[in-house]
Protein backbone atom coordinates (compact mmCIF):
# COMPACT_ATOMS: atom_id res chain seq x y z
CA UNK A 1 0.00 0.00 0.00
CA UNK A 2 1.20 3.55 -0.79
CA UNK A 3 1.80 5.97 2.24
CA UNK A 4 2.29 9.51 2.56
CA UNK A 5 6.22 9.75 3.48
CA UNK A 6 7.98 12.72 4.46
CA UNK A 7 12.28 12.57 4.80
CA UNK A 8 13.05 15.50 7.33
CA UNK A 9 16.54 16.93 8.46
CA UNK A 10 17.59 16.80 12.14
CA UNK A 11 17.30 20.66 13.67
CA UNK A 12 20.01 22.74 15.67
CA UNK A 13 20.19 21.02 18.86
CA UNK A 14 20.36 24.73 20.84
CA UNK A 15 16.70 25.53 18.81
CA UNK A 16 15.20 22.70 19.72
CA UNK A 17 13.76 23.49 23.17
CA UNK A 18 12.06 26.09 21.63
CA UNK A 19 10.94 24.76 18.53
CA UNK A 20 9.46 22.09 21.19
CA UNK A 21 7.78 25.36 22.79
CA UNK A 22 6.31 26.16 19.35
CA UNK A 23 5.09 22.68 18.23
CA UNK A 24 3.45 22.63 21.72
CA UNK A 25 1.58 25.79 21.91
CA UNK A 26 0.80 24.97 18.30
CA UNK A 27 -1.21 21.80 19.04
CA UNK A 28 -2.56 23.07 22.23
CA UNK A 29 -3.96 26.00 19.86
CA UNK A 30 -5.61 23.47 17.01
CA UNK A 31 -6.97 21.35 20.26
CA UNK A 32 -4.43 18.66 19.11
CA UNK A 33 -3.31 16.35 22.59
CA UNK A 34 0.06 14.53 21.69
CA UNK A 35 1.67 11.68 22.94
CA UNK A 36 5.23 10.57 22.13
CA UNK A 37 5.51 6.55 22.45
CA UNK A 38 8.91 5.31 23.25
CA UNK A 39 10.32 1.93 23.44
CA UNK A 40 13.16 -0.14 21.98
CA UNK A 41 12.57 -2.28 18.60
CA UNK A 42 10.46 -4.76 19.05
CA UNK A 43 8.41 -3.65 22.18
CA UNK A 44 5.36 -3.71 20.92
CA UNK A 45 4.72 0.21 19.95
CA UNK A 46 2.26 -0.32 17.05
CA UNK A 47 0.44 -3.05 18.23
CA UNK A 48 -0.28 -1.08 21.45
CA UNK A 49 -0.97 2.17 19.19
CA UNK A 50 -3.60 -0.12 17.29
CA UNK A 51 -5.16 -1.55 20.41
CA UNK A 52 -5.62 1.78 22.34
CA UNK A 53 -7.01 3.90 18.78
CA UNK A 54 -9.39 1.21 18.69
CA UNK A 55 -10.79 1.55 22.28
CA UNK A 56 -10.58 5.72 21.69
CA UNK A 57 -11.64 6.05 17.99
CA UNK A 58 -15.37 6.55 19.11
CA UNK A 59 -14.31 9.60 21.42
CA UNK A 60 -11.78 11.31 19.49
CA UNK A 61 -10.08 12.24 16.15
CA UNK A 62 -7.23 10.91 15.91
CA UNK A 63 -3.70 10.63 13.73
CA UNK A 64 -0.68 8.89 13.99
CA UNK A 65 3.01 10.08 12.95
CA UNK A 66 5.55 6.86 12.28
CA UNK A 67 9.07 8.11 12.25
CA UNK A 68 11.37 5.42 11.34
CA UNK A 69 14.80 5.42 9.79
CA UNK A 70 13.83 4.06 6.41
CA UNK A 71 11.13 1.34 6.43
CA UNK A 72 7.23 2.32 6.01
CA UNK A 73 5.84 -1.18 7.27
CA UNK A 74 4.01 0.72 10.55
CA UNK A 75 2.47 3.31 8.42
CA UNK A 76 1.03 1.02 5.89
CA UNK A 77 -0.04 -0.92 9.22
CA UNK A 78 -2.28 2.08 10.58
CA UNK A 79 -3.60 2.91 6.65
CA UNK A 80 -4.58 -0.67 6.70
CA UNK A 81 -6.66 0.18 9.79
CA UNK A 82 -8.12 2.89 8.67
CA UNK A 83 -5.99 5.28 10.57
CA UNK A 84 -4.96 8.72 9.44
CA UNK A 85 -1.05 8.10 9.34
CA UNK A 86 2.02 9.49 7.81
CA UNK A 87 5.57 7.79 7.63
CA UNK A 88 8.55 9.92 8.69
CA UNK A 89 12.19 8.52 7.67
CA UNK A 90 14.68 9.99 10.34
CA UNK A 91 17.70 9.83 7.42
CA UNK A 92 19.11 7.68 9.59
CA UNK A 93 18.74 9.30 12.80
CA UNK A 94 18.13 7.19 15.54
CA UNK A 95 14.93 9.75 16.95
CA UNK A 96 12.76 12.41 16.11
CA UNK A 97 13.68 15.74 17.92
CA UNK A 98 11.06 19.09 17.78
CA UNK A 99 12.53 20.50 14.29
CA UNK A 100 11.43 16.99 12.82
CA UNK A 101 7.92 17.03 13.81
CA UNK A 102 7.57 20.67 12.77
CA UNK A 103 8.78 19.96 9.42
CA UNK A 104 6.38 16.79 9.43
CA UNK A 105 3.19 18.97 10.66
CA UNK A 106 3.88 21.55 8.12
CA UNK A 107 2.82 18.31 5.38
CA UNK A 108 0.47 16.28 7.59
CA UNK A 109 -2.74 18.38 8.60
CA UNK A 110 -3.49 17.72 12.00
CA UNK A 111 -5.30 20.65 13.19
CA UNK A 112 -8.67 18.82 12.94
CA UNK A 113 -7.39 16.17 15.43
CA UNK A 114 -8.00 15.22 18.60
CA UNK A 115 -5.32 12.79 19.66
CA UNK A 116 -2.62 12.88 17.47
CA UNK A 117 0.18 9.76 18.69
CA UNK A 118 4.16 9.80 17.25
CA UNK A 119 5.14 5.96 16.91
CA UNK A 120 9.63 7.57 17.89
CA UNK A 121 12.13 5.40 16.24
CA UNK A 122 13.13 2.00 18.52
CA UNK A 123 15.72 3.30 20.81
CA UNK A 124 16.07 3.82 24.69
CA UNK A 125 18.97 6.03 24.07
CA UNK A 126 18.67 9.05 21.98
CA UNK A 127 14.83 9.49 21.91
CA UNK A 128 14.75 10.37 25.35
CA UNK A 129 17.36 13.22 24.85
CA UNK A 130 14.95 15.27 22.61
CA UNK A 131 11.39 17.08 23.75
CA UNK A 132 9.66 16.43 20.42
CA UNK A 133 7.10 19.11 21.44
CA UNK A 134 4.62 16.29 22.46
CA UNK A 135 2.60 17.28 25.66
CA UNK A 136 3.26 13.55 27.41
CA UNK A 137 5.83 11.23 26.65
CA UNK A 138 5.19 6.95 27.39
CA UNK A 139 7.58 4.70 27.53
CA UNK A 140 6.76 0.82 26.41
CA UNK A 141 8.68 -1.46 27.94
CA UNK A 142 8.20 -5.29 27.43
CA UNK A 143 8.65 -8.39 29.41
CA UNK A 144 10.85 -10.15 27.52
CA UNK A 145 13.31 -7.11 27.81
CA UNK A 146 13.92 -7.89 31.65
CA UNK A 147 13.02 -5.39 34.86
CA UNK A 148 16.52 -4.51 34.92
CA UNK A 149 16.29 -2.01 32.19
CA UNK A 150 15.27 1.37 34.12
CA UNK A 151 18.84 0.43 35.45
CA UNK A 152 20.60 0.91 31.96
CA UNK A 153 18.38 3.45 30.34
CA UNK A 154 17.20 5.89 33.42
CA UNK A 155 17.09 8.70 31.61
CA UNK A 156 14.26 7.34 29.31
CA UNK A 157 12.56 6.51 32.68
CA UNK A 158 12.87 10.16 33.87
CA UNK A 159 11.41 12.52 31.15
CA UNK A 160 7.97 9.72 30.56
CA UNK A 161 4.70 10.67 32.44
CA UNK A 162 3.64 7.09 31.86
CA UNK A 163 5.76 3.61 31.78
CA UNK A 164 3.34 0.54 30.00
CA UNK A 165 4.90 -2.94 31.08
CA UNK A 166 3.84 -4.86 27.50
CA UNK A 167 3.89 -8.38 26.92
CA UNK A 168 2.16 -9.79 30.33
CA UNK A 169 0.67 -12.76 28.39
CA UNK A 170 4.13 -13.71 28.14
CA UNK A 171 4.83 -14.32 32.45
CA UNK A 172 5.16 -17.97 32.43
CA UNK A 173 8.02 -17.47 29.50
CA UNK A 174 10.01 -14.48 31.50
CA UNK A 175 11.11 -13.94 35.20
CA UNK A 176 10.04 -10.67 35.06
CA UNK A 177 10.00 -9.00 39.10
CA UNK A 178 7.13 -6.73 39.10
CA UNK A 179 7.81 -5.15 42.11
CA UNK A 180 11.17 -4.11 41.55
CA UNK A 181 10.44 -2.70 38.15
CA UNK A 182 8.11 -0.35 39.93
CA UNK A 183 10.49 0.64 42.97
CA UNK A 184 13.41 1.07 40.31
CA UNK A 185 11.36 3.64 37.71
CA UNK A 186 10.02 5.35 40.92
CA UNK A 187 13.20 6.13 42.63
CA UNK A 188 14.14 7.37 39.31
CA UNK A 189 10.63 9.13 38.61
CA UNK A 190 8.33 8.90 41.80
CA UNK A 191 5.23 10.19 39.50
CA UNK A 192 5.69 8.24 36.45
CA UNK A 193 2.30 5.84 35.86
CA UNK A 194 2.62 2.76 35.26
CA UNK A 195 0.70 0.15 33.86
CA UNK A 196 1.37 -3.34 33.19
CA UNK A 197 -0.69 -4.81 29.98
CA UNK A 198 -0.65 -6.85 26.89
CA UNK A 199 -1.36 -5.35 23.60
CA UNK A 200 -1.93 -8.94 22.01
CA UNK A 201 -4.99 -10.13 24.73
CA UNK A 202 -6.08 -6.43 26.15
CA UNK A 203 -5.52 -7.12 29.82
CA UNK A 204 -4.70 -3.66 31.61
CA UNK A 205 -5.79 -1.50 28.70
CA UNK A 206 -8.74 -0.07 30.48
CA UNK A 207 -6.42 2.07 32.82
CA UNK A 208 -4.04 2.74 30.46
CA UNK A 209 -7.14 4.07 28.22
CA UNK A 210 -8.55 5.98 31.37
CA UNK A 211 -5.09 7.71 31.37
CA UNK A 212 -5.24 9.16 28.28
CA UNK A 213 -8.71 10.38 28.42
CA UNK A 214 -7.64 12.22 31.91
CA UNK A 215 -4.62 13.35 30.53
CA UNK A 216 -6.35 15.16 26.96
CA UNK A 217 -9.21 16.58 29.54
CA UNK A 218 -6.57 17.79 32.00
CA UNK A 219 -4.04 19.78 29.03
CA UNK A 220 -6.69 20.41 26.54
CA UNK A 221 -10.38 20.51 28.11
CA UNK A 222 -11.31 18.10 26.36
CA UNK B 1 30.27 -6.48 43.72
CA UNK B 2 32.68 -3.65 42.92
CA UNK B 3 33.53 -3.90 39.45
CA UNK B 4 36.51 -1.65 37.50
CA UNK B 5 34.36 1.58 35.92
CA UNK B 6 35.80 3.22 32.75
CA UNK B 7 34.53 6.58 31.55
CA UNK B 8 34.77 7.18 28.20
CA UNK B 9 34.71 10.49 25.96
CA UNK B 10 33.21 10.21 22.62
CA UNK B 11 36.04 10.68 19.62
CA UNK B 12 36.00 12.58 16.24
CA UNK B 13 34.29 11.30 14.10
CA UNK B 14 36.89 11.76 10.70
CA UNK B 15 39.04 9.91 12.98
CA UNK B 16 37.18 6.90 13.49
CA UNK B 17 38.00 4.51 10.90
CA UNK B 18 41.79 5.03 11.60
CA UNK B 19 41.58 4.29 15.42
CA UNK B 20 39.17 1.13 14.17
CA UNK B 21 42.01 0.36 11.95
CA UNK B 22 44.68 0.74 15.37
CA UNK B 23 42.87 -0.81 17.47
CA UNK B 24 42.47 -3.89 15.27
CA UNK B 25 46.10 -3.66 14.43
CA UNK B 26 46.76 -3.71 17.88
CA UNK B 27 44.83 -6.42 19.04
CA UNK B 28 46.26 -9.05 15.96
CA UNK B 29 49.01 -8.14 17.12
CA UNK B 30 48.37 -9.82 20.80
CA UNK B 31 46.41 -12.73 19.40
CA UNK B 32 43.16 -11.15 20.77
CA UNK B 33 40.17 -12.15 18.23
CA UNK B 34 37.76 -9.07 19.24
CA UNK B 35 33.94 -9.53 18.35
CA UNK B 36 31.25 -6.74 19.31
CA UNK B 37 27.97 -7.95 20.00
CA UNK B 38 24.98 -5.55 18.97
CA UNK B 39 21.40 -5.75 20.07
CA UNK B 40 18.00 -4.45 21.31
CA UNK B 41 17.70 -3.97 24.73
CA UNK B 42 17.06 -6.96 26.48
CA UNK B 43 17.35 -9.01 23.55
CA UNK B 44 19.76 -11.65 25.47
CA UNK B 45 23.54 -10.46 25.10
CA UNK B 46 24.52 -10.95 28.71
CA UNK B 47 23.05 -14.58 28.98
CA UNK B 48 24.09 -15.49 25.22
CA UNK B 49 27.61 -14.44 26.42
CA UNK B 50 28.18 -16.07 29.46
CA UNK B 51 26.75 -18.98 27.88
CA UNK B 52 29.00 -18.76 25.14
CA UNK B 53 32.09 -18.18 27.41
CA UNK B 54 30.94 -21.45 29.51
CA UNK B 55 31.47 -23.25 25.98
CA UNK B 56 34.48 -21.83 25.01
CA UNK B 57 36.62 -21.01 28.04
CA UNK B 58 38.15 -24.25 28.01
CA UNK B 59 40.23 -23.72 25.09
CA UNK B 60 40.32 -20.20 25.45
CA UNK B 61 41.11 -16.88 27.57
CA UNK B 62 38.48 -14.61 26.96
CA UNK B 63 37.51 -11.22 28.23
CA UNK B 64 34.41 -9.02 28.31
CA UNK B 65 34.18 -5.80 28.03
CA UNK B 66 30.42 -4.00 28.79
CA UNK B 67 29.63 -1.33 27.75
CA UNK B 68 26.62 0.81 29.11
CA UNK B 69 25.30 4.49 29.52
CA UNK B 70 25.56 4.28 33.62
CA UNK B 71 25.09 0.84 35.36
CA UNK B 72 27.48 -1.50 36.11
CA UNK B 73 25.36 -5.00 36.28
CA UNK B 74 26.20 -6.44 33.42
CA UNK B 75 29.94 -6.45 35.03
CA UNK B 76 28.49 -7.18 37.97
CA UNK B 77 27.33 -10.69 36.10
CA UNK B 78 30.61 -11.65 34.36
CA UNK B 79 32.47 -11.35 37.48
CA UNK B 80 29.82 -13.12 39.61
CA UNK B 81 30.21 -15.97 36.92
CA UNK B 82 34.64 -15.51 37.05
CA UNK B 83 34.70 -13.60 33.49
CA UNK B 84 37.33 -11.31 33.40
CA UNK B 85 35.43 -8.16 32.71
CA UNK B 86 35.41 -4.08 32.85
CA UNK B 87 32.16 -2.14 32.91
CA UNK B 88 32.35 1.03 30.78
CA UNK B 89 30.09 3.92 30.83
CA UNK B 90 29.68 5.76 27.68
CA UNK B 91 28.78 9.16 29.36
CA UNK B 92 25.03 9.21 27.61
CA UNK B 93 26.12 8.18 24.31
CA UNK B 94 24.19 5.46 22.39
CA UNK B 95 27.29 3.64 20.93
CA UNK B 96 31.14 2.25 21.54
CA UNK B 97 33.46 3.97 19.02
CA UNK B 98 36.81 2.81 18.14
CA UNK B 99 38.19 5.69 20.32
CA UNK B 100 36.43 5.11 23.50
CA UNK B 101 37.38 1.06 22.73
CA UNK B 102 41.42 2.20 22.59
CA UNK B 103 40.34 4.95 25.83
CA UNK B 104 39.20 1.18 27.23
CA UNK B 105 42.49 -0.90 26.51
CA UNK B 106 44.69 1.43 27.66
CA UNK B 107 43.31 0.34 31.08
CA UNK B 108 42.06 -3.00 30.59
CA UNK B 109 45.19 -5.23 29.87
CA UNK B 110 43.96 -7.50 27.35
CA UNK B 111 47.06 -9.02 25.70
CA UNK B 112 47.11 -12.04 27.49
CA UNK B 113 43.52 -12.75 25.80
CA UNK B 114 42.64 -15.03 23.16
CA UNK B 115 39.28 -13.71 22.98
CA UNK B 116 37.32 -10.60 23.65
CA UNK B 117 33.67 -9.70 23.42
CA UNK B 118 32.58 -6.41 23.76
CA UNK B 119 28.60 -5.42 24.68
CA UNK B 120 27.46 -2.59 23.02
CA UNK B 121 25.13 -0.40 24.40
CA UNK B 122 21.46 -1.95 23.75
CA UNK B 123 20.43 -0.31 20.32
CA UNK B 124 20.08 -1.48 16.85
CA UNK B 125 21.05 2.73 15.03
CA UNK B 126 23.64 4.30 16.77
CA UNK B 127 25.86 0.85 17.21
CA UNK B 128 25.80 -0.35 13.42
CA UNK B 129 26.88 3.30 12.33
CA UNK B 130 30.56 2.97 13.90
CA UNK B 131 33.60 0.81 13.32
CA UNK B 132 34.64 -0.22 16.90
CA UNK B 133 37.91 -2.13 15.62
CA UNK B 134 36.34 -5.61 16.18
CA UNK B 135 37.31 -8.06 13.87
CA UNK B 136 33.74 -9.19 13.42
CA UNK B 137 29.79 -7.69 14.29
CA UNK B 138 27.46 -9.90 15.91
CA UNK B 139 23.84 -8.75 15.44
CA UNK B 140 21.63 -10.82 18.68
CA UNK B 141 18.07 -10.51 17.20
CA UNK B 142 15.11 -11.96 19.78
CA UNK B 143 12.21 -13.74 18.53
CA UNK B 144 9.56 -11.65 20.92
CA UNK B 145 10.93 -8.41 18.86
CA UNK B 146 9.77 -9.49 15.38
CA UNK B 147 10.72 -10.52 11.58
CA UNK B 148 10.35 -7.28 10.65
CA UNK B 149 12.94 -5.61 12.35
CA UNK B 150 15.74 -6.46 9.54
CA UNK B 151 13.13 -3.90 7.45
CA UNK B 152 13.55 -0.93 10.10
CA UNK B 153 17.06 -1.29 10.79
CA UNK B 154 18.72 -2.76 7.81
CA UNK B 155 22.19 -1.09 8.50
CA UNK B 156 22.99 -3.22 11.53
CA UNK B 157 22.30 -6.46 9.21
CA UNK B 158 24.57 -4.81 6.51
CA UNK B 159 27.01 -4.10 9.03
CA UNK B 160 27.30 -7.63 11.30
CA UNK B 161 29.33 -10.97 9.96
CA UNK B 162 26.33 -13.18 12.05
CA UNK B 163 23.20 -12.89 12.91
CA UNK B 164 22.09 -14.72 16.54
CA UNK B 165 18.06 -14.91 16.39
CA UNK B 166 17.73 -15.96 20.20
CA UNK B 167 14.98 -17.11 22.43
CA UNK B 168 13.64 -19.93 20.13
CA UNK B 169 12.52 -21.31 23.13
CA UNK B 170 9.26 -18.68 22.99
CA UNK B 171 8.07 -19.71 20.10
CA UNK B 172 4.47 -20.92 21.06
CA UNK B 173 4.07 -17.39 22.31
CA UNK B 174 5.20 -15.11 19.56
CA UNK B 175 4.39 -15.35 15.70
CA UNK B 176 7.54 -15.37 13.76
CA UNK B 177 8.66 -16.32 10.67
CA UNK B 178 12.55 -17.88 10.14
CA UNK B 179 12.13 -18.22 6.31
CA UNK B 180 11.14 -14.60 6.09
CA UNK B 181 13.76 -13.19 8.87
CA UNK B 182 16.41 -15.23 7.12
CA UNK B 183 15.15 -14.28 3.06
CA UNK B 184 15.24 -10.02 4.96
CA UNK B 185 18.39 -11.01 6.34
CA UNK B 186 20.39 -11.93 3.03
CA UNK B 187 18.25 -9.21 0.39
CA UNK B 188 20.67 -6.90 2.89
CA UNK B 189 23.59 -9.25 3.44
CA UNK B 190 24.01 -12.35 1.76
CA UNK B 191 26.91 -13.45 3.35
CA UNK B 192 25.07 -13.11 6.42
CA UNK B 193 25.64 -16.50 8.68
CA UNK B 194 22.63 -16.76 10.63
CA UNK B 195 21.83 -19.04 13.98
CA UNK B 196 18.83 -19.83 15.64
CA UNK B 197 19.20 -20.06 19.61
CA UNK B 198 18.56 -19.94 23.22
CA UNK B 199 20.70 -18.37 25.48
CA UNK B 200 18.23 -19.94 27.80
CA UNK B 201 18.38 -23.65 26.66
CA UNK B 202 21.49 -24.00 24.55
CA UNK B 203 19.71 -24.82 22.18
CA UNK B 204 21.32 -23.91 18.60
CA UNK B 205 24.95 -22.64 20.10
CA UNK B 206 26.79 -25.65 18.68
CA UNK B 207 26.91 -23.80 15.34
CA UNK B 208 27.62 -20.61 16.73
CA UNK B 209 30.04 -21.95 19.00
CA UNK B 210 31.41 -23.42 15.78
CA UNK B 211 31.19 -20.09 13.70
CA UNK B 212 33.55 -18.18 16.57
CA UNK B 213 36.61 -21.28 16.70
CA UNK B 214 36.38 -21.05 12.79
CA UNK B 215 36.48 -17.05 13.01
CA UNK B 216 39.68 -17.02 15.65
CA UNK B 217 40.86 -19.69 13.47
CA UNK B 218 40.94 -17.68 10.34
CA UNK B 219 41.62 -14.41 11.71
CA UNK B 220 44.21 -15.24 13.97
CA UNK B 221 45.66 -18.55 13.31
CA UNK B 222 44.31 -19.85 16.76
Amino acid sequence: MAVKVIDVNVGIFDENDRIAEEVRGKNRENGTFMINIMASPGAGKTSTLLRTIDALKGDFRIGVMEADIEASVDAEKMEAAGVRSIQVHTGGECAMDASMVQQTLQQFETSDLDLLFMENVGNLVCTAEQDTGAHVNVEILSLPEGDDKPLKYPLMFRVCQCVLINKIDTRSYFAFDDAAVTERIHRLNPQAEIFFVSAKTGEGFDDWIRWIREQAAKEMGK
